[in-house]
Order: structure tokens, then C-alpha cells, then sequence
């Protein structure tokens, strides 16, 4: 069984606050929890800020943060990003910040993520994993999900190629995207019009909890992928 | 807070077989539950399997599956099905079935899961919803997630455009796919390797809980799609 729990009242984060410190006043973990961290509450504490003064810099801006336009339709842009995303706007963001602040997307959200997690070990010594989230779209399908951009402490990709299946034929490709399944988990109890930037999945399978890289694993190199 | 709950010793599924009698046997739900069910049983209870003696056969099937080939790699095909999904292989799948038979997707996927949801109705007075879910691969991004095939009693997508974010301005593009979201939490209890195709996800929001079809709310049109 696994459960979603919401970490309530975490308050506006600002740049320089150990987020870490946020959670652990407000939620007892447990080892072994998978703590799902938006990444708007990471870009702010990491002060991944810039100011927006129109819609000319809002597009320059996501220029700025892209390596390459794969679309382009009147105001949304597809774009990859610097850490190998390909999502909406190369994920600037200005729902949830203040007027005229857009938030980028952190650095490298795989150190971010381990940041936190050595941090929570040491506030409250529970081995913990650290997914940091995001609300990407995808093609073919219309609507939302959240999906991991760093880890730490869980697999990204758990390989389950090889393994006999329940009738001891070997499985095809059923390489799992562990990470961004915990992070559309926890954004059932998040919601975008609530205050819910945390959330805790508890009681994941304990041969995830390895060191993981959503970099590494889950960003497709360019020879492998066909769509992009 | 949310729980995933599997469902488990469900026996092998067989053509005719009535899903819910399976499920209702071996958990009690609760009224608001979302019953998530793999596609494989689903196919697998409706006949939806087909003889495959060998590589050209199953190329064969693919491609009478297909409506339009999106991308092709050796044996890996892209395609877009009948249903309006572009999925690997058209859905067409040989793991967890009879040597020399494959597993189609169901013909309506909606219709699926409003006749698992009506039939758990009328035998545990259980008012439920159900997701019919398989395993896709995505384009950027490593890792299969499972997603919505079908839904019933549950919105596919909930749309929070429009509504005011915590800061009182209001969000831009929100629209949520809550059922591919409920089908990769319950993917989280599941696992490839074991043999549990049905979980319960308890304590959605009960707003979410309207009629829904993913066909209707998910597929994209082509017309607005960037990527078709």
C-alpha cells in the first residue's frame, strides 16, 4: 500500500530558505518516504528569479532558457532547455510568484533534490528520497501531469527488462519511470489552486531507493530519440 | 491524503469473464474509490486477443491496428491506433499472454470502464470509478508511465484555468489530466513483475468525480495537435 500525504501550511518561500527546514517543522518522516518538492518552491528558495516587465521580455526570456524551438504556436513556444526538457516556455513560470517575476526552472534539480534530502537527513535523521516535480504537457495528449525533474535516493528509471514475467516469458521493454509516476502521485493531493508545494509518498517498493539522476536517465539523448 | 491499494490474487482473466466479479471479491470499496484496471485484463476479458505465429504476423497486426505510422526503427513502430492513442506498437502486446498471442487494446476504452463501474454498482451498491490504464512510452523523455486508456465516474481532465491562484491572479493554462495521474499512482503498487492488474486509489478529490472519457477529453485533435 502506498500513501499520499499533503504537507500543509508550508509558508511563501524566499530566496536563501532551506526548504528542507520547512518540512521537517511540519511533517514526521519516516525512512524510506519519497518527499515530492514542486519546483516552484525550489527555483524561489534557489532564487532562479527574473523580472518580466512585458510580454517582449517573457519571450525573451524564454529564448534565453532554450537551446532549441522544436514549436512554436502565437504565444506558447516548445522549446528545449539547457538540462535536456522539452516542455512549454522552457518552463518559465509565472503563476504563483509575484507580479512581474517569472520563476526558471533550477540549474541542475537533481542536486537540488539531493540538497534537500542531505539536508532533511540532518534535521531529522531519516533516510529519505527527493523528487523535484513539475506540470508538463505532452503531445498526442491534452491535459497536465507532473513528472520528475531531479531526484534523489529513488531510481529514476527502475529496469524491470529481463525479468520474467508472471508466466516466466522474459518482458520486452518495461523500463519504469518510477519518479515521474511518485511525482503525478503526489500532485492528486497538491492541486494548482491550493497551497500545496510538498507532498510525502510513502511505502514505495525499497529496491527503488538507490541513488537516481532524472538527467541522466530520463533526459533521452538525441540519437535514441525519434521525436526530437 | 490518498491511498493506492492493490488488489491482490486476481486470477488469470479469461475471454467473457466479468472483471468486477474478480474485484469485488477480493476488496471492499468504498464509495468515491477510483478502481484502476491494466488494459491487459480488460482485453483479455473481452476478446480482444489474436494469434501470432511469428515477427511478420505481429507486424502485420501493428499495422492493422494503426491508422498512421508515426515513426519506424526496426522493430519499434509508432503509431497512432483507432482510438486516437500514438502508442509503440499499437498497443499490441505479447508480454503476460499465451505464447503465440497478443493482447489488442480495448475497442472503447470509455465504454470499458462504465461497464467494469455499472457492474461493481450493481454488485457492491458501491457508487466508484473506474480507469482502464496501460503503459506508455513518452517522446524526450526514457521510462514508461502507465496512463489513461479509458475512464468512467471520473473527470479525465479537470480544468483549473481560470480559477485564482494562491496570490489572487489567475492561472494561465491548468487543465490537469487526473486520470493518467490516478493510473501512474496506481502503476506505483502494481509493478511489471508481479501479478497484480487492478488497484484501488482512495480519496481523489470528490470534485473530480463526474462522468469522463478520455477519448473525448484527452485525445488531442489533430487540428490543434503540435506534434502530429
Amino acid at each position: 500500500m502506498i500513501t499520499v500525504l499533503p504537507v500543509e501550511g508550508v509558508p511563501e518561500v524566499r530566496p536563501g530558505d532551506e526548504i528542507a527546514d520547512l518540512i521537517a517543522a511540519r511533517i514526521d518522516l519516516q525512512d524510506g518516504d519519497v518527499v515530492v518538492v514542486t519546483q516552484k518552491i525550489v527555483s524561489k528558495a534557489e532564487g532562479r528569479l527574473e523580472p518580466v516587465a512585458d510580454e517582449d521580455a517573457r519571450r525573451r526570456l524564454i529564448e534565453r532558457e532554450s537551446v532549441r524551438v522544436l514549436r512554436r504556436r502565437e504565444e506558447l513556444i516548445i522549446s528545449e532547455t539547457s538540462q535536456g526538457f522539452v516542455c512549454a516556455n522552457a518552463g518559465v513560470d509565472l503563476s504563483n510568484v509575484d507580479e512581474g517575476i517569472a520563476a526558471l526552472l533550477p540549474d541542475d534539480a537533481d542536486r537540488s533534490a539531493r540538497h534537500i534530502r542531505d539536508a532533511l537527513l540532518a534535521r531529522t535523521g531519516r533516510q529519505v528520497a527527493v523528487v523535484v516535480s513539475d506540470t508538463f504537457g505532452r503531445p498526442w495528449r491534452r491535459g497536465l501531469v507532473d513528472v520528475a525533474l531531479g531526484c534523489a535516493g529513488i531510481a529514476a528509471i527502475v529496469d524491470l527488462r529481463g525479468t520474467a514475467d508472471t508466466r516466466g516469458r522474459m518482458l520486452q521493454a518495461t523500463e519504469v519511470a518510477v519518479a515521474d509516476e511518485v511525482a503525478s502521485a503526489a500532485e492528486l493531493v497538491m492541486g494548482k489552486d491550493r497551497d500545496v508545494p510538498v507532498a510525502v509518498v510513502r511505502g514505495v517498493d525499497a529496491s527503488w531507493l538507490r541513488e537516481g539522476s532524472v538527467r541522466s536517465e530520463v533526459v533521452r539523448p538525441h540519437g535514441e530519440d525519434l521525436f526530437r
